[in-house]
């Protein structure tokens, strides 16, 4: 297998060994229906129990406020779409697809409002306020706004948000998707009743996911059928990659700050690479943003063209959201955050993980700065 | 681990060795987002349509037809809620939950019609007919019926059913969890508009599954977001699991004759034995029902009494659905076909797959009459 430098972290991360280790048993020999009252189900179903309790430690929840999803996208759809009855949905333009579009398919019965965010992605307090004001019944509204953008990583002021959101007697949901294993995440702290996460994110397998309810929170199944995750969840328990997915999270949350600490070096040189050199950019999002996303746009420059020259340099970049890959079209974060015309159109998206090595990041930048060189002066 | 004689594969299967291995370059190394641009998301790219293809030739319909998903209570619940404004929805009370709890959810918007069944499960063409008749709108009725019953293996005759339906202009949906990789399926032969399918049934990975819908059929995404599966099915595509589960159904489809044949053998020896003591039982379901589902109606006898000490004995069967483990009460299934209130208590499932032995049919036979006979002469 050729070896490339893989620097799309948030778009899905390399799995850790011992997550991998930790799921095959549960994919070879402890097969058995967790669903099932036979000793040969037990483990299975111990494992789940132990799993959850794993998760619900690292964000700060109880066990029971842990429902386990096929992805991050499936706990998105499953909070805008399940029956409970809202009559509106605040949400914001830079919220990743999977909340965006689930709000488009609900706008037929739901008003959908999206706020506005500033240049550097970050919603405003005073907006949200008005937004609820403006309401017609604040008992019957949901306020989803995401942790950290999977774009140019700003982190929104999610404990404000909230509170103002129940100020009103609203819910308050965040997409963490990108920021669950990156930064520290409890949900009291925070003061969510909804959080989304995906397991492939953080260094765990793909297919798994899952959504925090806090306890009380009026919330229905998405997916019916059998009585798993208590009701809430219908199918049966996908158990290697629940195990997988503790395993994941555990590592990430034990050597968070180790790793934060590792990756903003890594962007610290990989920035400092770029501020030496003469080639014109921006960086775009907040200085609060997750450790790893750092969202660049060069002047006068084709996003598109560099993440094809850079793979032929053998590393691994993004243009946007990995999920926006079919379209060719400013993706709708960079459009909302009003980035210059003349940048617009070369951005990219470079995003590190605790694998990456300065080395690397050397490279990165010694062969973006070649490529943006040699495309400037074809113009 | 224990040793144990696993006789529930209806409620999930072992892993066969040789997806197991096809998965894990897919876990381990071949991490790369599918949907990215760049060379290191082609291999995982080229792995999805491969599988796509090779799932698609085992069922006879054309790869694009084919939509991932997590699991087949995802496709059933896909098909029944998804947001083509059908008027009705004709299915069978002998559904699996997944159907007909999708169904209760979406009964205040659409007419739910449950069609009933005879004493060995199988649902009246004449009764369907007439339930078409009497809709508002032909046009706008979906017919959902199992292609296999979970619980007593009865094999619905679909052709018929979908012929009926096509004539009323009405959409034919099968779930076909319990028979796909079990018994022959083509869907132009079968004529259904969509057919669920789950891996896990047929010695694949948990956390996978399919729906099958015919080019043309009207239906809209269930998960929306991203613009993975052709924007039917949004989310990060688990690359593994799809592998896995296509070589699984290529395992199965390329060995079917063979181990159907090899499975009746072990059922009729298992009756056989049971034929020759003298406990008083009834077999439930048809005549025509896929091999390796054996329910059982044993007389004054407890179904859960019996799974907890075949339980001790080191063997695995179940009293009902996987799902309804959590419940205590008779089946919906065991209802449905008004099996003898003498017996219907004493029912249990013993479901045989490929890999169980003549040698284990015996100590199943053997522990199940002994069992049967010890708690009768305590009445």
């Amino acid at each position: 297998m050729k070896k490339y430098i893989y620097a799309d972290n948030a778009a899905t991360t390399a799995i850790d060994e011992n997550v991998l280790q930790s799921m095959q048993q549960y994919l070879r020999n402890e097969y058995g229906n967790a669903s099932q009252p036979y000793s040969f189900g037990r483990t299975a179903k111990k494992a789940i129990n132990d799993s959850r309790s794993v998760i619900a430690s690292c964000i700060g929840a109880k066990a029971e406020e842990i429902f386990f999803t096929s992805c991050g996208t499936e706990s998105d759809n499953w909070v805008i779409k399940n029956s409970f009855p809202y009559s509106s949905i605040i949400t914001s333009c830079i919220e990743h697809h999977a909340i965006l579009n689930a709000c488009k398919a609900v706008s037929n019965n739901t008003e959908v409002v999206k706020l506005t965010v500033d240049r550097s992605g970050l919603v405003s307090l005073r907006d949200l306020d008005e937004a609820l004001r403006n309401t017609v019944d604040d008992s019957r509204v949901l306020v989803s706004i995401m942790t950290a953008n999977n774009e140019i990583g700003t982190i929104q002021p999610i404990k404000q948000l909230a509170e103002i959101s129940h100020s009103h007697g609203a819910i308050f949901h965040t997409d963490a998707v990108q920021a669950v294993g990156h930064i520290k995440i409890n949900v009291d702290e925070m003061g969510v009743d909804m959080l989304s996460a995906s397991a492939h994110k953080f260094n765990g397998p793909k297919g798994i996911g899952f959504l925090y309810v806090r306890k009380g929170t009026a919330i229905s199944p998405f997916i019916d059928g059998g009585l798993q995750e208590n009701g809430m969840r219908a199918g049966t328990e996908n158990v290697a990659s629940i195990v997988g997915m503790a395993t994941a999270l555990k590592n990430n949350t034990n050597m968070l700050e180790a790793s934060s600490k590792y990756i903003y070096e890594l962007e610290t040189r990989l920035i400092q690479r770029l501020e030496a050199s003469d080639v014109e950019y921006i960086r775009n999002g907040s200085i609060n943003h997750i450790p790893r996303n750092i969202s660049i746009s060069f002047k006068n420059s084709d996003g598109e063209m560099i993440l094809h020259r850079m793979d032929l340099k053998g590393i691994c970049i993004s243009t946007g959201s990995a999920c926006d890959s079919v379209r060719t079209q400013i993706s709708h974060v960079i459009k909302s955050i009003c980035v210059d015309p003349d940048y617009a159109n070369g951005t990219i998206r470079i995003s590190l993980g605790k694998n990456n090595t300065f080395e690397e990041v050397d490279t990165i930048a010694k062969e973006l700065i070649g490529i943006v060189h040699s495309s400037c002066s074809h113009k």
